[in-house]
């Protein structure tokens, strides 16, 4: 636990005002904080100490609590200093002014930078170049921006020559800097569809040097490169690129602080609820370089391994590659381990002569710092108890620290960590199941693909996401979002993935890319949002504007069907069938029995059907609280008497074809009761408006009259008598039961007689009999008074006892509203947050989705109200609901079956507000069973 | 005024025992009622004294206790006594058994009567008849049953002729009592369609004695009849006609107690919310007889015209004949006085030498009854402080009383009769106000005939209740019911009605009879109900089987459309064009004025054009509450530019169309700000789905392509796209502003424009900007803040000052739970409860007439929401959203607009809850003003 961890992190030097700064940031809002005027900005770190701490989060960010936290724990970190999000807050609550004191500190701590690398900033000898990146409180990947080698100039870049003896990697990474700054700070983007203006310097270079790799580009080239790009700087914005390594520093922190507000830290603050008013922080860093040469390298490491939780060393370098390239995905990286090289290899069909040469892992190319880094993870992760992802730097093979984090994990891997460091007793149980976020397991128990299936194989990527998905090839995020609002499902493909992506991202079914291994973008944002992803399939040739993509000479076009395996990095052509999840381990058995023991809410299921509820009844759930009775009556054999019933011309014609589907019904029954045996099953009376189970058009109503024997003209006239304007508020539900009582008797029968068959052969069961749309009490009073009159008949009749509820869905609000007498009829309630959200907002879900989307993109409405339960609007109708209910009839049971009750948020609202149970699909049991244990958790 | 008429009312000799009944009944429900046991249950009245008074109805019935007061007054009452409902509440709470002590007191209370009139009951010389009648609290005309002549049998009716020396009088008395007995005591009611078996054995005898009328049937033929019909009830009851007296009596008073809850009682009650447990009570009475011979005459009377409110005496009368003959309208009666049977003949075209042999008044034939009738019913009304309904009998020159009531009235009448009331200082203008019902005042608003309209006049029959109506004829009140439901206007042609009839009447629009007069069953329902009605159009041959009926030679099917004018009696063939109404006399304004001294609701109109506001502002409307935008749109000329709008491909093609369209919604508000100067003015800003705005067949859709010169594939595609499931619930109201803002921002710069051309004419406008369908804060505010800055932009533009408000519609129910966030960006708000009705209760005005007449017609909705406001679900929602509303923002200014606005039930419901004003069409403004100052009397 983290509070133990930060306690036993005492020896790390803190400075004595470490007290009164923790004080003045804590967790008040903007306009309180932004009054700080004349506090304390700025926290030091490096040389083995530092001003801040890695429970400090709120004022350093993450990023800069943890850089304190390990220059604080001994480890290697190029010194640097952390600018606290006080002086963003200060920053926007004062029209974009800086604090008065702010110059002050900032001169005082590049000093202390400077004697600790022993350069100056700005000296043309041997200058200090730095970094400068954002630090929020929540690890934002990518949505920032960064700026590295800051401090070079015409002059410095000379002295950085001088220092490290190599005239192409100084003017390298000066075009890079004028490159990045041009971009982040001053604001330089493409305009229009044209290619990034700096690369395209960059290109002519090349095509007019013949060389196709930056790196054959000579220390001539490209300082020509440096004037060309300043002189594009000049053409298109009207200003001169600074020279002064001051006004750059201070350009990059406004840029910082300016980036908090752009549309794509919005985006994403807006998609992990992340507020506005915490804002970021700035640190500033002596840089280290990973691309001066071979001894050089940079990376990204995992203590342990993020798709599959195995307790292993992971990750990916690059040689001689500078800060970013390895998360850009612009090279695909090499291995660190040998074991995972050798692995990636076999997979590949790379001979190991090939491999060893031309990839190999850090472990054999610089053993040493292989070593160290590894220590530093097993270090780090005892420290923080928990996976670390970390950022490092190999300079002329002295290994450097930039980074670490808590590791974004795939839902299997973080079921793994948690329960193995249970087992090795790094954290309790509790912390193991709050460290498993329960939207997350959902890609556990979605099928994956059916290994009995033909496949058609494309190509083989990283396989950087689990899962698997299948959908419709889409070049664009705009494309995705499209086609998504419009129903279909698709699979976003891209060379690689930016934060401009995400939206996409968001709505696709899975991920590929041609470039970028596990810690690329697409990856680490495709595992957070738990979709799966297959990355770096470098065969494949995209060609966005012409729509296709060719591999292995085959092309696949927009609109094709392809199927991505998430788990092994496959990608085949069309829809591969799904079979069952194969992520139900011993450790997520393990975790969910944890689950059950904290949680206090009931988990049922929703399914229509024997297999359904045996799934459901494998995934733990513990009765069904929605039993649809209408998917019945759909199936080929049964659709002609319901049919028949809808076309009698009267109660005894009805009453006829009624007949013929009781044993049906019966049957169903039986069997579902024989699979839920000892569990209560809520069975709802037929629910949709009867037109549903017509044909419409001309042809298949000819086709259904010649079958049926009567005039097409009278079934076209009957089809034309039940068509509603608006169906969704017609005759349906109770209002059936009310008008035609025989559709209901004869279900009620079905499910009696299938009762009492099994009571008498000793199988439990508790059927709960659920009439739906009820919006009147005197609806439910008439309809219950004729079902309970039938069952007592039926239980009389056949000698035997049954404990038979009977009760109601809450489902239009006038029901909720009036629920107190309703419940003085029923024996319990469900809520149907579907409809209740339906009527409640006024928004037709079959309808919403020409603006529900651009609702939820404006912020006007926080989410989908149909996929998490608005507490505000909808959760009042509940909690009226359910007070009234109670108060009318204490101890009334309480369910919500509907999408919510398998959607984390909601099930957390339903534990608050005193539900007995939740009712989901049978896929989300699990889900709901760990959202009901953190809802425990947090009361 | 009730009050005082009691206090004065001390001169009559109530008993002893006074305090004590009346303590035992007061207002406790029928459990604790129920459980008296050995109180009183009987109370004597006659021979110039009686053991109760008018303030008893609880006890008594209205009949009970108006025969109680008369007799205390010393007006000639036949003796009797009344069965208390105390007994009614103890035989339905024990199983239908009489108290132990009921036989003993009524075998007293006999014996009174046979002293007071010198008569025996079962005596064989000369036998005690009586009349056995329910009274229950509330009148109830028709709907409950009467037995006369009770205590013949083949001994008692030799008594009878014995002492009125006439055999056929005894005779026909005698069969009357076996058909009336048979009928309502034994239940021997006609089979399926055939005729009542009782006439048909009449009608034959009728055939064999080549007779047309029953009074050419001799002594002889109608004891032969009595022979036949006691064989009848033998041979179809299998039971013996029974000879007993008091089996007689006691068989009636049990009629009477059963028809508490026979069908068409309950039908009734429920129609005017008369509680079930209040119980009848049972009227036993010496019978006296209006067939004696010439010198006998029964009838009604009124103290004033209930159709004008004239203040002179009124009725009709038939010379010789029994009881029920007159309401049962069998025979044309004749007039009170000389004036009206001369008015009539007049009309009639009937020579006076004519009418004065063959129907001339009472006052004509019998001027000593004539005028102490008269004399009475002035007491009467004086006594009452009301208008007085009375039933008579002059038995052989002498007047007796048996009944007397508040007498029904037209709306016309009521008003002129309250005002002429106050003005005779008999009551206050507060009872005057309580005197006049705000829903029967729709009648005097609604338009009359156009008097210029051409006209084909088919008949002419008795101005039974004001009004005018046109519709298709129906002959039967189920066939009314299933063309209403279809939502066809239709016209209710009956011979002449019943009971059975009144579920027809209420839904049609007027009715037709060709029997009866102004006190008929017909007359007397349609005046309560507001309806239209011409009764005694006896030129009329209905033949119903065939579905048609002739006039002078002309033959009207069903289905044929005809028009009733109330007022004239005149029936004429085809739709006649209707004109403003004709009901705002000089009295009707006197007592609006009244009204809207004592309201404190206000009240405005819905009004979409200036010639709706003129005439809303004519009927007193304050404002328009509800002004909608969208129906401008349809006009031909614009809907070409609507259409263009729609169908635009981006939104500046959506601009363009909107340019167009500016100018002429300017044009609208101008024209609309200008009749309602000085008062504010609510604007609701688009509000339908778009493709309510285009055609949908493909016809329609080829043809509009063809005039916009676009592709009808394309047109067909657009159309296609905008269809929606459930258009209710899909993208309409603001969120058709959220997606597309420019069309909001048009209308709110014609309303700003025209605003400031008027401002600076000095015309006072109040804009209020109405933003409907709000689910979310979100929505409003973002609407809000555009359409703010647009008006400043344009306020500032114009330099003039406007005080506009920006509010929204409550009709969502979210709406109304998150009224509080809501409240912060709304400057009013407006509960739109016709939506909200539909989606609070889950129920779509256009489907729900597939079940909610079952509905209502089975009380599981007390009331059509759509037509009264359902207080204990939407009205929930109504406080929940005022409450939490003004807690956000005090002094919020709240209003209703739709139907209920309207509904007197729903105005006083809104008045009670806080409401600042209501908004109802133009025609209703007077009938809530009504209401609202009935609000403010009863609170």
């Amino acid at each position: 636990m983290e509070s133990r961890a930060v306690k036993r992190r005492g020896r790390s030097s803190a400075p004595k005002t470490r007290a009164r700064a923790t004080k003045s940031t804590g967790r008040r809002r903007v306009p309180a904080r932004a009054r700080v005027a004349g506090g304390r900005y700025l926290y030091f770190f490096g040389n083995g100490a530092a001003d801040g701490r890695a429970d400090m989060k709120n004022t350093l960010g993450g990023k800069g609590a943890n850089l304190a936290e390990m220059a604080g724990l001994g480890l290697p970190v190029p010194p640097g200093f952390t600018i606290s999000t006080d002086v963003c807050a200060y920053y926007y609550a004062h029209d974009r002014q800086y604090p008065p004191a702010l110059r002050a500190q900032v001169a005082d701590h590049l000093a202390k930078i400077e004697a600790a690398v022993g350069r100056r900033f700005g000296d043309p000898k041997n200058p200090l170049l730095v970094s400068v990146r954002s630090g929020a409180r929540a690890s934002m990947p990518g949505m920032m921006d960064t700026v590295l080698n800051l401090g070079l100039n015409h002059q410095t870049v000379q002295g950085l020559i001088a220092a490290s003896q190599n005239a192409r990697f100084g003017w390298d990474s000066y075009r890079r800097f004028i490159q990045m700054y041009g971009d982040v700070v001053l604001g330089l983007k493409p305009e229009g569809n044209e290619p990034d203006p700096f690369e395209e310097i960059l290109e002519a270079k090349k095509t007019a040097r013949g060389v196709s790799d930056d790196t054959d580009l000579s220390a001539d080239d490209l300082r020509e490169i440096t004037h060309q790009f300043k002189a594009l700087i000049r053409q298109r914005l009207g200003v001169e690129f600074p020279d002064d390594p001051h006004e750059q520093l201070w350009g990059a922190i406004g840029a910082v602080f300016g980036s908090w507000q752009n549309p794509r830290a919005i985006t994403y603050r807006k998609l992990y609820n992340i507020p506005a008013y915490w804002g970021t922080a700035v640190n500033v860093q002596a840089m280290v370089f990973g691309n001066l040469g071979d001894d050089c390298a940079t990376g990204v490491a995992f203590s342990r391994d993020p798709a599959t939780g195995e307790r292993a060393f992971y990750g990916d370098f690059l040689r001689n590659a500078q800060g970013e390239d390895v998360v850009a995905g612009i090279r695909t990286p090499q291995h660190l381990t040998k074991r995972a090289s050798v692995a990636w290899a076999t997979v590949q069909g790379v001979a190991e002569t090939k491999r060893a040469a031309r990839l190999p892992s850090l472990e054999e190319l610089m053993p040493r710092c292989f070593a160290q880094l590894e220590r530093i993870a097993r270090q780090l992760e005892r420290h923080y108890r928990d996976m670390q992802d970390l950022e490092f730097t190999i300079e002329r093979g002295r290994l450097w620290m930039l980074q670490t984090r808590v590791g974004k994990r795939t839902a299997a891997a973080a079921v793994k960590i948690a329960v193995d460091m249970v087992r090795e007793r790094l954290i309790d149980r509790d912390t193991a199941l709050r460290r498993v976020d329960p939207a997350s397991i959902d890609q556990l128990l979605h099928p994956g693909l059916d290994p009995a299936a033909e496949k058609h194989l494309l190509t083989r990527g990283v396989p950087a996401s689990p899962g698997a998905a299948s959908g419709e090839v889409v070049f664009s995020a705009d494309e995705a979002t499209t086609a998504a609002a419009a129903g279909r499902k698709v699979i976003l493909v891209r060379i690689e993935t930016s934060p401009e992506d995400i939206h996409g991202m968001q709505v696709a079914e899975g991920i590929l890319t041609a470039r970028g291994g596990q810690a690329s973008h697409a990856a680490v944002v495709a595992r957070g949002m738990g979709k799966c992803c297959v990355a770096g399939a470098s065969d494949l040739d995209i060609r966005y504007e012409a729509g296709v993509f060719t591999v292995g000479g085959e092309r696949v076009q927009r609109d094709q069907w392809i199927t991505l395996d998430g788990s092994t990095g496959e990608v085949f052509l069309g829809r591969v069938p799904m079979v069952a999840s194969r992520g139900q381990t011993g450790e997520f058995r393990t975790l969910m029995g944890w689950a059950d023991r904290v949680r206090r809410l009931k988990v049922r299921c929703n399914a229509d059907t024997p297999n359904d509820a045996a799934v459901a009844r494998a995934f733990g759930a513990e009765g069904i609280g929605l039993c649809r009775t209408e998917h019945m009556f759909f199936d080929p054999e049964r659709i002609r008497a319901v049919r028949e019933m809808i076309l009698a011309r009267d109660s005894a014609g009805r009453e006829r074809a009624l007949e013929k589907l009781l044993p049906m019904q019966r049957g169903d029954f039986l069997a579902i009761f024989r699979v839920m045996a000892g569990l209560p099953v809520t069975i709802r009376l037929l629910d949709p408006p009867l037109h549903e189970f017509l044909p419409h058009g001309d042809e298949e109503i000819a086709h259904l009259a010649a079958e049926m024997g009567v005039d097409p003209a009278d079934l076209s006239a009957r089809s034309a008598a039940l068509h509603e304007v608006n169906p969704m508020l017609g005759l349906r539900g109770c209002r059936l039961g009310v008008v035609h009582p025989e559709i209901y008797l004869m279900q009620v029968r079905a499910i009696m007689e299938a009762a009492c068959q099994l009571a008498r052969d000793k199988v439990k069961v508790f059927p709960e009999i659920m009439i739906p749309l009820v919006a009147h009490v005197h609806e439910l009073r008439t309809l219950r008074a004729q079902a309970r009159a039938l069952c007592d008949e039926i239980l009389a009749a056949e000698a035997v006892s049954v404990p038979y509820t009977i009760g109601t869905m809450i489902e239009v609000p006038r029901a909720a509203l009036t629920a107190d007498e309703i419940a003085r009829e029923a024996d319990f309630f469900s809520f149907g947050t579907n409809d209740l959200t339906q009527m409640g907002f006024g928004l037709s879900r079959d309808d919403a989705a020409k603006f529900l989307p651009q609702y939820v993109e404006r912020g006007i409405f926080a989410a989908d109200p149909f996929a998490t339960l608005d507490q505000s609007g909808i959760g009042e109708l509940i909690r009226i609901g359910i007070e009234k209910g109670r108060r009318a009839r204490p101890g009334l049971k309480i369910g919500i079956c509907g999408e919510h009750g398998g959607d984390p948020a909601s099930v957390a609202f339903c534990a608050t507000v005193g539900f007995d149970y939740v009712s989901c699909s049978p896929y989300r049991v699990p889900i709901a069973r760990l959202a009901a244990a953190h809802a425990a958790l947090t009361r």
